[in-house]
C-alpha cells in the first residue's frame, strides 16, 4: 500500500495536524510526517515533492494557515492528489488560508477540505487511497457504519430525555 | 481503468461543467454524466451514488450552487472520493457554494476545487486515478510539461515585446 | 395540535437547540428531538422525514453547522416546512452555516432564522401552528406583550437612572 | 382557505417579487399584493399588519434591499408568519439585505429565504398553509414529483449526449 | 440647547452605550436615556420620535445589534438626524449591525459610526449642536487640542524610550 | 443658514454625487463643491476644512471610493459635521470604502451614509441646518408626506393590478 | 540604476500589468518583464529570482490572481524587495488575491498594492529605487505636483460649474 | 545607512509594533519610533513626513487599525516608501484596517503586509535598505539561512517522532 506524507508549514500548526496523522495510524495507513514551508524552505519542499510517487508515497496532505501557499506549491511539483487544510491562524478565521488553498489556477489542482479539518484530509487520503484497495474500502464503510450507530444512540437517548 | 462519474445539480450548470467532461475525455477517462438534484431527486441521486463503486467508478465529481449540498450529499452514500466544484450563481460571486461544499463535517469529506474549477476537478479525479495507474501519471506529467513549454514561449515574446 | 420536531446535526449543537426545546414546551407544544445528521445518517434522516406529516408533526426545525446541510435534506423530503437554525461553529462565525441553509435552489424553500437563534425558530414553528390555532395565537400574543411590559419597565428604570 | 399577502418596499423590487405572485396563483392561492415601506410609508404597513390575521390573512411576504427592513418591521406587528426575501440592490450583491432580514432579534422571527429568492418565499407560504390543508399539501406533493420528472428526463438526454 | 436622545434596543446594549452618555454629560448636553426596541416596542419608539422635536430634542441616536433596525425605524418618524450605533452581538463580528444600520434607502438617512462607537456618536451629536452654538464648538475644539497635547506627550515618552 | 461644502476625492465620482448637489439645490441649500484628494492634494483640503466654519459652511460631504480616507482627513481638521458617502468603486462593491469611512477611531466622528447614498447624504446635512431652522425642518416633511403619497399610489395600482 | 523585474503569472494579467510597466518606461526605469507561474514553470521562477540581485534588478514586482501565490513564491527566493499586485480574476472581487499575496507568514514579506493596483506597484517600485536615488525621487516629486495641479484646475472648474 | 521611522496611530498598537523595532535593532537599523494619528496629530505627522528625507530617514512603516488612514496619510506627504502594518483592533478581525491600508488610490502606494504583521514590516523596510547596501543584504541572507536549519530541525524532530 502507498504510504501517505503529511506536510505542515510551521510545528504551531501540530496540534490541528495531529488528528490527520492517529485518523491515517488507525486505519493502518503508513505516514511520513514533515516539517516544510512554501516560503522558508522551497528547495526541501520541492525536492521532498519531486521525488514522492518514486519513494511510495500516494497522496500528500499539506497544512498551512494564512497566505497558505504551501499545499499549491507542493501540487506545482508532483501530479500526486494534494489535499490542502487550511488552518486558522490568529486573525480572518482562517478564510485567508481557504482562499489561498482552494481558489487555485486551472492546471494544478489543490483537493481543499475545511479550514482545520485534518481528520477528512486523512479520511480522504485512505479514500483515494482505497479506489483500488478493497480492505481499506471496507475498513471506511465500517468505520461509517460505526459512527452512524453512535449517532442513532445519541438520538434514542436524546429522544426519551426531551420526551 | 475506473470510470469517473460527473454529477450536476442543475442544467444550467452544464457550461461550466463541460470542460470537466472534455478534460477527462482528452485523458482518454471513461466518464458518465448526470443532472441529479441533492434536493429534487434526492432518491435517485443517492442510489446512483451507493451503486457507484460496483458499477466501476473510481471518483465521483458534484458540481452545485448557492446552497451547494450535492458533493456532500453524495459523499454521505459513498466511500469513493467526492470532488466538489462549487458554481458561481447569480448573487455572491459564489461563496455561498464554496462554503457549502468545503466546510464538511468530520467523517464525510469533499475534495473542494476552486469556484467553478472544472478543469482542475477533471484533473484531481485524474491524478486519483493515476496513484495506481503509471501510464495516466505519464499523461499528466506529459501535458503539464506542455503547458510549461507554452508558458516559456509566452514568457519569451512579452520578455522580447518590452524590452 | 400539530407536533414540532426538532431535529440537530449532532449533540454539541444541543446548548444552543435547547432554547427551541423549552420554548415550545412553555406554549405546550408537543415536541419530538432527534439527532440525525445529513450526512451520517441519512437515510434514517430522510425515513423520519418522509413520515413526519404522517406521524403528526406539523413543522421541522433543523439545526446545523458549518456545510449545514441538514435543513435543506430535510426540506428535499417533506412538503411540511422546515426551519433552519444555523449554528456558529468554531470557525468563520456561522457564516458558512447561514450561507448554507438560506440559500437554497427554487423549489425547496428553507425558513432560516439568525445564527443561534433557536428561540426564534421556535417562535417561527408556533407562528405557523398558530395560523389556524386561536388559543396558540393569543398566547402569542401575551408573550409579546409581556416582553413589551418587561422593556417599558426597564426604560423606566434606564430613564431615572441617566436623569 | 387563508390568503397570502405580498409587500414589497420598492416598485423596483417587483421584477424579481412577480414569480413570487405568479406561483401563489399557479396553487390557487389568494393573494393581496402591496408596496409599503419600512421607512417611507411606516404607518400604512403597521396598520395594514396588525389587521391581516382579522382579514383572513394567513402568512405575509416581505421584500426589500439593502438595510431591509421591511420584513423584520411587518414581523413586529403581528403574530403571523413572515417570511422575508432579500432583495440584491445595486451594490454588496445583496448580503447586506441578507443579513438585515435573517439576524432578527430574540422574540421576532423572520423566516428568510434566499437573496432574490421570490420562488421559495410563495412556496414556503404555501406550505405553511398546507399544514392543515390536505389538498394544498397533495398539489406541492405533484409539482415536486413533476419536477423530479424534468430533472430524470434531462439527467437522461445528459446522460446520453456524453457517453 | 436642544436635547440629545439616547436610545437602545436593549439594555444589553448599556454596556456600549455608556460612553455616548458620560460623553454628551462631559460636554454638558443635557440627555434623555430610553430602552425602546424596533420591534418588541414599536409604537412606544413611534412616539417618542414623533414627538421628539417638539420635546425639545435636537439629535437622536440609536443603538442595537444584529439586525439593527432601530437606527433607520426612528428616523423613519422624525426629520432630526438619527445617529446609528451598530452593537457587536455574539456573532458576526457586528458586521450585521453596520450592513442593517447604514446602508439606508434613499430618503431616510442614518448617520451611522464606527461598531460599537459610543464616543463618537455623541460627539457627532455635540457637532450636530455646535453647528449653531459658539461655545460648544470651542468645547469641541479644546477637547482635541487636549487629546492631541496627550498623544504629543506620549509620542516624546516613546520617542525617548527607542531611542 | 450655513451653507454645505460638498467635496469628492476624484472627478470620477461625481456621477454619484451629482444627486447630492440637485437635493440641496432642490431644497434652498448653498452649496460649495470641490475637488480635492485627502493624498493628492492634502494641503489644499485641510486648508478648506480648517476655515470652513469662518467661511459660513456648516455642514461638509466628504464622497470617496477605495481606501476612502477622505472624509477622515477632512474631520480631523474641523469640528463641524463631516458627512461621508463611500463610493463603489471598481473591486469589492464598495465594502472597502465603507470600512475606510466609518471605522473612524474615538474622537474623529464621520457620518457614514449607504454606499453611492448621495441623495442622504444631503438630506442628512439638510436635517442637520433644520435642527435650527424651522422652515427648513417643515420642508424636509413636506417632501417626506410628498414621497409617502406616490408610494400609497403605487401601492393602489399594484394591488389592483394582481387582484 | 538597478533594475525592475515585472512578473505576472498568465499572459491573461497583462491588460492590467501594462500599466506598471508603461509608468517605470515614463521614469526611465530600465525594466524587465517575464510570465512565469508559481505552479506551473516553478523552477523557471525560481531561478530567475535566485539570481535577480545579481542581474542589476533591485525591485520584484509580481502580479497574479486567485490563490496568488506568485508575490509569495518569488519573494522566498530573494531578499529584494518583492511587490505584489493582486489581480481581480472571474470571481470573488479579488479578495482572494488579496488575501493570498498580503497574508505572509512572518520571515518573508510582500510589498501588496490594491487589487488591480499596477501603476501604484511601479510607483513604489521607483521610490524604493529613489531612497538612494536624488534624480528620481524629484522626479516623482515633479509627478505629485502636476498631479496636484490638475486636480487643483478640475476643482476650480467643478467649483464653477456649481455655483 | 539610512534611518526607518516607526509611526503607530496610539500607543495601544506598541505590542504589536514592538516586534518591528527589535527586529530592526537586530539588524543594526537606526530607528526612529513615534505616535501620530492621521487624525489626532495631523500637522505632527505631516511635519514629521515631509522633512523625513532631509533627516535622512529612508523608509517609514505606519501601523493603525479600524480605519487606518495613518499610512496613507504619511504616503501623501512624502515620495518615500511607506510600509502599512494594519492592526487587529476590537472588532472585524482587521479587515477594516487591511483594506482602509491597502487599497490607496493611484497615486500613492502603501506597501502594505499583513495584519499584525510587525516582523514582515521590519524585514522589509531592511530589504528596500538593503537594494544598494550589500552587508545588510548578506545580514538578510543569513537570518533566513538559519531560520531554514530550524525548520529542518524541526522537521528531523517531527519526523522521528511520528515514525
Amino acid at each position: 500500500m502507498k504510504k501517505v506524507a503529511i506536510i505542515m508549514g510551521s510545528d504551531s500548526d501540530l496540534k490541528v495536524v495531529e488528528k490527520a496523522i492517529t485518523t491515517l495510524k488507525d486505519y493502518g495507513v503508513e505516514t511520513e510526517v514533515h516539517i516544510y514551508s512554501a516560503h522558508r524552505t522551497p528547495i526541501e519542499a520541492k525536492e521532498f515533492t519531486a521525488s514522492a510517487r518514486d519513494n511510495g508515497i500516494g497522496v500528500i496532505i499539506a497544512a498551512a494557515g494564512k497566505a497558505a501557499h504551501l499545499a499549491g506549491a507542493i501540487a506545482a511539483n508532483t501530479t500526486l492528489p494534494v489535499i490542502g487544510i487550511p488552518i486558522k491562524a490568529s486573525a480572518l478565521e482562517g478564510i485567508d488560508a481557504l482562499l489561498s488553498t482552494v481558489q487555485m489556477p486551472a492546471g494544478i489542482p489543490v483537493a481543499t477540505v475545511a479550514i482545520d479539518g485534518a481528520e477528512n484530509a486523512a479520511l480522504l487520503a485512505i479514500q483515494i487511497l482505497a479506489v483500488e484497495d478493497k480492505t481499506l474500502a471496507e475498513k471506511l464503510q465500517m468505520a461509517r457504519d460505526s459512527k452512524k450507530s453512535k449517532i442513532l444512540e445519541k438520538d434514542k437517548e436524546i429522544n426519551a430525555k426531551y420526551k
